[in-house]
């Protein structure tokens, strides 16, 4: 009786154990965004450079949560609950890591521009991170409350990230019209804005996996994931 | 003992389901990503208009794999052999459903297109996609064969593939500094030359889930996944 309860125990504190790795994990993605952010508006390539060098954190500890995750699946056959949990967590890591990733591809973009990126772009770009950060940032905690209604509510936040990047992209195909010089620097600025849209779909999806790890079902209404900016036209 | 048996039977039959069901996908993805390869080198929008619909089936058939991937876990509680094959499953269709969309994302770009989009660039482009298609194809025999080093094989076709990105990326520039009505148009062929590489990426992390899937070990040598483009300045 005292093997099992010991048993059950250690258990347990394995899925908290790999809740917390979840919540580092989330911390270090939502922190890594602000920096890869912060280094674009103040051409920072010191803080670029560290963005670029402290993501192989958030992979690493992505290979970690994947191997324990395996490994409790392997050894403790979870059911119900505890097999959501270890499911989210594979997927949720995935997520965090590709947050990662792209905040890394913002700082290495930002090394290579030029003095001449027009500033009030960057700005944009600037406030679509602080929403995505904040983004991610709720959505953690809705994942260690096990609160899906506060994980879903993170998607309006997507939508207004999502109108920031339609008309930036407008804004950015206009200065690259009206002066050539500007061609290089706003093609990254481009890609730039399109990593953070991206990094809020990832959210979106860490919402999504809240919603199953809560419910066990998936949210109904799928949430429109379709990148704007590929139906904008702007003819020269 | 024949009930015993016949539990086996029907175990191995799942799992035999849930590699037909890759298989399923993975033909789907790359015929998806074909056809939006050909609906942009023919203007063909009927044709895009098709990807973009045919999407949804990729959608479904990843809910169908993760539904009965989650189920084979609760109820059979695999281990070794059998608990890769689910854990594979997972990830590789969620790398599929990504080959999809981003074939989604270029359809839905060439329909936007104006028809002053240089050509030189779009069969680039073409070939970019056909390489990636049979990477696609490869990983996916190198899958249902358990051949994990037919799947890193890819790993020289996506060298390829990013070269190509590099290079038309470039061009791409070059061409929207001589003439600013080409921006729009050579904008759109730049994301979508950036959707094809990524395809390759979701290809190349297939390959690293087969190794996995034969091996219980991740492939030592990490392979490149940045984007080469992000260091590509052209002073205009």
């Amino acid at each position: 009786m005292n093997n099992v309860e010991h048993t059950v125990k250690s258990y347990d504190s394995e899925l908290t154990k790999l809740d917390n790795a979840i919540a580092r994990m989330g911390g270090m993605a939502e922190s890594l965004l602000g920096q890869a952010s912060e280094a674009l508006v103040k051409r920072d390539t010191a803080l670029a450079a560290d963005v670029i060098h402290d993501d192989l954190k958030v992979d690493e500890l992505e290979t970690e949560i994947n191997a324990e995750a395996t490994r409790i699946l392997a050894l403790r056959q979870p059911v119900a609950d505890d097999l959501r949990t270890v499911i989210s967590a594979l997927k949720t890591s995935s997520d965090l890591e590709r947050i990662g990733d792209l905040s890394k591809n913002i700082a290495k973009r930002t090394i290579t521009l030029s003095s001449g990126t027009p500033i009030g772009a960057v700005h944009t770009i600037a406030r679509m991170a602080s929403l995505v950060q904040s983004m991610v940032h709720n959505v953690l905690d809705a994942y260690l409350e096990r609160d899906e209604r506060k994980a879903l509510d993170i998607r309006q936040q997507d939508e207004v990230v999502d109108q920031l990047h339609t008309s930036l992209f407008r804004e950015l195909l206009t200065y690259m019209m009206e002066d050539p010089r500007n061609i290089t620097s706003c093609t990254h600025l481009l890609f730039i804005a399109k990593n953070v849209e991206r990094a809020g779909d990832h959210a979106t999806n860490i919402a999504e996996n809240v919603y199953f790890l809560v419910t066990g079902t998936h949210p109904e209404d799928e949430r429109r994931k379709d990148d704007e900016t590929s139906f904008t036209g702007l003819e020269g």
